[in-house]
């Protein structure tokens, strides 16, 4: 996926290089540039970005903007996740966290500021289709917010009665469902046959996560990628995102790794 | 203005109450009623349709989808505001601040999620009409956000040195800038030369907050009033908007008001 990544990177960096110019806030700048980069493994854009290519995207256009989109919402709910009223994070990605670095106040406003930039970002596809992209900001919105998004899932923290698997599927699983459901409906595909795909690897994400804890849980891990390669709705490229996503999958198994330095 | 504020909140309840339709947790739903009604003056929101009606908006709905917008922008902002790491203030319109009735989490969520459904909001313009959707997105993120919009107005307190003028102009000035331009764009009129119209009432909105403090207040509010009306471009309803914004400002004057009282 180095394309990808390279291709999700040069958008990201266009879209905050165009906010940023004129004359902005130095500090804001700093503060969102420290959001944004250099950034996590971008699972969530790249996988829109696959779905997109397995359906043969005809404007790569259209899927680089949602996946632009997504990655933008993922860093926002970062930086506001870790503010001392959720988890008080010192650190993220072995760097201070935004509010660590620059106080509560800048990393709440760059947080506002990547969630606008986000759907600044996505109105790119409005010129180039505007029945796709009308279907890509329902599908983003949702995947960001309520009543079963990002925020939604954040939320449930806050209720005396939360079932966890509400929680968890919109925590995490809801942007995964954004990525999956925005590649295809970048491509002028259906998107609705890919929502099971991403709330498949929605879940795979949150044991990858905990993988480290040893072997039942990369078991389990094996278990939900099966389940989501199994996901993949007939496409012209399904074969190839198959593929895509175990080799993908295979960096978050500990047992090769583990095996040779043990 | 009694039908584009009933308008207003007509839109402004469908946005949420479909935001809030399926599984919504319970205490986010209600922390967002809580910022969005009942509401201040919806003056935003309203300088936005009177624009476009003055322009002979041919489409209302786009006009209604950008105020909408506007406002949620609004609402989220103060909410955000209010948190303890910025005002701290325990009230707003009389009644609890977000954060004092809901705590700091729903506060910060409810706000992240009104972002995104202004937007959301926004895309209710695209199907209507591309071209001008697409504008929209440009004038509306550009007021919210960065370089020179509402989160960099907010983010100018946090700058060691900052001008007192690219403070206040961004933070009040923004979204009166995107309210008439945006109004002129919905009615497919040329945006830009409401910029100066927008720069005023601003200006005259954060005078009018302080117009208790005296009559000097008053004097300059008035004049920034006749200087607002002489920056109405040509269009076929000047006089007609030219009437509804001096009786709007009217309700900030205090003199008749005082001296009867007196």
């Amino acid at each position: 996926m180095i394309d990808a990544r390279a291709q999700v990177e040069q958008t990201l960096t266009a879209v905050l290089n165009r906010a940023r110019n004129g004359n902005c806030p130095p500090r804001l700048a700093a503060a969102m540039d420290h959001a944004v980069f250099p950034g996590g493994a971008r699972i969530r854009p790249q996988l829109c970005l696959a779905v997109g290519g397995a359906c043969n995207a005809d404007n790569p256009r259209v899927a680089l903007a949602a996946a632009a989109a997504i990655e933008l919402l993922h860093c926002a709910s970062l930086v506001h996740d870790d503010l001392p009223c959720f988890d008080n994070a010192p650190l993220r990605r072995g760097q201070p966290s935004l509010h660590a670095a620059y106080g509560e106040r800048l990393a709440l406003l760059a947080g506002d500021t990547l969630i606008v930039l986000a759907f600044q970002a996505l109105a790119e596809s409005i010129t180039e289709s505007p029945a796709r992209a009308a279907e890509l900001f329902e599908i983003i919105s949702r995947g960001a917010a309520v009543p079963a998004g990002l925020a939604a899932g954040q939320a449930w923290e806050c209720e005396p009665r939360a079932g966890l698997r509400d929680y968890q599927r919109a925590k995490t699983g809801a942007l995964f469902v954004a990525a999956t459901m925005a590649g295809a409906c970048a491509a002028g595909s259906a998107a609705e046959p890919w929502r099971e795909l991403g709330e498949r690897l929605g879940e795979a994400c949150q044991v990858a996560t905990e993988v480290r804890q040893g072997p039942p849980s990369a078991e389990k891990l094996k278990h939900l990628v099966g389940l989501a390669v199994d996901a993949i709705p007939a496409c012209p490229m399904a074969a190839e995102l198959r593929l895509l996503i175990l080799l993908e999958a295979r960096q978050y198994m500990p047992t090769v790794h583990s095996r040779r330095v043990a």
